[in-house]
């Protein structure tokens, strides 16, 4: 029943583009097109089990409410393409051919679709990738299962404030009373510690809400960027996972056979599979608090690929290159605004002429010294990249002295004389 | 034989402070002070098996030699405190008490230390926390061994270069010969593709090697995190360790008895750490190109603690806060320029006298287009962050107009002829 299609694809030179016959073809077919949408997402860092888990997925969603959706314990696993091996496999973002119609509480049939993702952090993806990738995913679905490994950890989080910024940027029309997100599940793989928190949601909840706990006492980074999260998502839980055993982690000839998993992992499955696609948990798509059918999605989706393809939203980087260019403009605009205070001391408007020469002098030493200041402030980056700012900066500090030369001219009785 | 010491100690309002006192008993003590000195440091993520890896290092060098140095199947592993849990258990830097003095082939004896760090990225610690402590260690260890799970990703390369730029940022008296840091070993736990890249030092440097590979066809910002993590070190290694086994990760009452490992990760152990302790392979620590002693360390830990605890360093913040503020500082700066440029082309210093209300007309038409190209310039961080960018901005505007005003009133002919 179905494959993965590539609606995203992620170009040679980190360009992103929509395959919009592909996804027209799933998304405007007369049966669907205008049902109302659910799209389920999986995103986070490469090979750490995301296509595996969605191939779960699939089955259920095959089983149509059949208790014994797993499967049997000899059937290999197949779907959304999943494999051992260290180096990245999907690329772009990817959706399940076929929709699958389900009737929610209300009576209503809706479509719900299944997304993959690229992983992030591959060693060929820069961190504005990662960030579209992520972002538009979060965007699109109502349900974005973020999958983790062993625990949820600081710097989780601190990328998930990145890629969720990248997106809320892109939603300029929101509506500023919907939040900008919907569902947000955080999935921890290999949860080891059960006997300090469940596996399941339960243990899940009470995970995140120590990780995402703001007080006082915390530092403001801390604050914030729990601030930040909470406000973006409608509503954020937590699922822990049990290892799968070394079998399905190591075993090059592991094919996905149930016989092979550890009997917890899928004791987790069963409950974790219809707690997000249950007809009863099902959530629909909203888009600034309206429920949006299949043929809207589409628009959306062009629209959101159409803003990060453009040049409009600032380049997400890596910390380094982020500090760099915060610590070299921070210091160029101190060094600036000192040039500028010393020379309106020695030839501001309610300064006397000076003879060119002076001025010229004058002007030498407090480029000097602004020139010196910014050398020695202390820099992330390194001399090669702060150059660039240096020699910008000499640029703008001689077009003030320019200025400066034609007001100190004014002031000449003889200039204006003439 | 000796207990950990915490020589770092991190304070609750996230300071970080030197424990003279106690780290001058180990190092100053008279059998080792004049000795050159060799320290091994393990830094990375918390709760990943670092001090549990260094129980082992602690009993290859108590074993000074001995071939089952491993030890029985029952013995329990203490040394560094190491417990299941998902919370953080070490902060600060901790040494080991004792000492090992061992011979290296010159024939010379050396004073091995170990190191134990705060694991990175728990949720009490800010990037400046872990960027810390991770610098710190890189500094004062000749090998630092840096504990990552599973795979080497693109994050966790943009870690190492944020911190070790942190790192080399407070090494000013560098000589610019030598690189700043020695050894690096990139150690991968649970690794799950044997097939791909075999377990230990081989497998591990056929994955560096990926990893690491600098091109042409790459991204820029692929190539400069690859180019700068190469220029940090010495030398680079990497080393593959299998899974522990699920008892080792999950059940609470394993005290670190060798019969609950699982053989191949004992196999590894037993090729991992005579690999970085025999006496052969010691590295001993140099700083500047000259190889140092216990007492010089001291005076290393004094110095470089403090350049951290000055106000002088940038300070590493996480991926959104340090784009939110070169965003703005960028948007700032531009704003700033484009009302320069208008007012000079009004009221330049070759532009003749304006009656003050016009002057006042056309700089308020300027600052209001200043202001609402920052407002529209699309930045992270969002309104509030961008509110005191704002506010900043307005106010060096108003006083670039006090100055074109006196400039003005200067152009008037009757007040020239004052
Ligand atoms: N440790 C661990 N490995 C898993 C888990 N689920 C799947 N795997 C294995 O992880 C590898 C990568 O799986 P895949 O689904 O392709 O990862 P993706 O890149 O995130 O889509 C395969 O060898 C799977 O057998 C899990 O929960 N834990
Ligand atoms: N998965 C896994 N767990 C390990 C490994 N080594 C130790 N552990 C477990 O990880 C947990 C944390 O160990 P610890 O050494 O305290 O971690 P630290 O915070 O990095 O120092 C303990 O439950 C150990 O049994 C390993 O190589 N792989
Ligand atoms: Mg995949
Ligand atoms: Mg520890």
């Amino acid at each position: 029943h179905g494959q993965p299609i590539q609606i995203v694809i992620t170009g040679e030179d980190h360009q992103f583009e929509l395959d919009e016959t592909k996804l027209e073809e799933i998304l405007l077919s007369p049966l669907i097109q205008d049902k109302k949408v659910v799209v389920i997402s999986v995103a986070g860092a490469f090979r750490k089990g995301k296509s595996f888990l969605l191939d779960f997925f699939l089955r259920y969603m095959n089983a149509k409410g059949h208790p014994d959706w797993l499967g049997g314990d000899e059937a290999p696993l197949t779907g959304f393409s999943w494999r051992g091996g260290s180096e990245r496999e999907t690329t772009g973002i990817l959706m399940w051919s076929e929709p699958f119609i389900c009737k929610i509480p209300s009576g209503e049939e809706v479509a719900v679709l299944l997304m993959d993702t690229q992983g992030a952090f591959d060693s060929e993806s820069t961190v504005r990738d990662c960030a579209t990738v992520f972002a538009l995913s979060t965007m699109l679905s109502s349900v974005q299962v973020f999958n983790l490994t062993q625990n949820i950890q600081e710097d989780d989080l601190q990328h998930l404030q990145l890629f969720t910024e990248y997106g809320r940027l892109a939603l300029e029309a929101n509506d500023n009373v919907s939040k900008p997100f919907q569902n947000l599940e955080f999935l921890v793989r290999d949860w080891s510690f059960p006997y300090e928190a469940p596996y399941g949601a339960a243990g899940g909840r009470k995970i995140l809400e120590r990780r995402l706990q703001v007080s006082d006492r915390q530092h403001p980074e801390l604050q914030q960027l729990r601030l930040h999260i909470k406000s973006c998502f409608t509503s954020i839980g937590s699922f822990l996972m049990p290892h799968p055993g070394l079998g399905v982690a190591t075993n090059p000839m592991f094919d996905g056979k149930l016989k092979d998993i550890e009997k917890d992992f899928k004791e987790q499955l069963k409950i974790l599979v219809p707690l997000l696609l249950d007809d009863e948990n099902l959530v629909v798509k909203e888009i600034n608090g309206c429920k949006i059918t299949c043929r809207e999605l589409v628009e959306y989706f062009k629209a959101y690929i159409k803003i990060y393809q453009g040049e409009e939203l600032p380049e997400p980087k890596s910390m380094l290159q982020a500090t760099a260019e915060a610590n070299n403009l921070a210091a160029v605009s101190s060094s600036k605004s000192l040039y500028q205070k010393e020379m309106e001391i020695i030839c501001g408007g309610d300064k006397p002429f000076l003879h060119p020469d002076t001025l010229q002098r004058d002007h030498q030493r407090c480029l000097e010294k602004a020139m010196s200041t910014f050398n020695s402030t202390r820099k992330m980056g390194g001399p090669e990249f702060s150059k660039v700012y240096g020699e910008q900066m000499e640029k703008e500090l001689l077009e003030m002295y320019d200025n400066y030369k034609k007001h100190n001219d004014g002031k000449n009785i003889f200039s204006s004389a003439r």
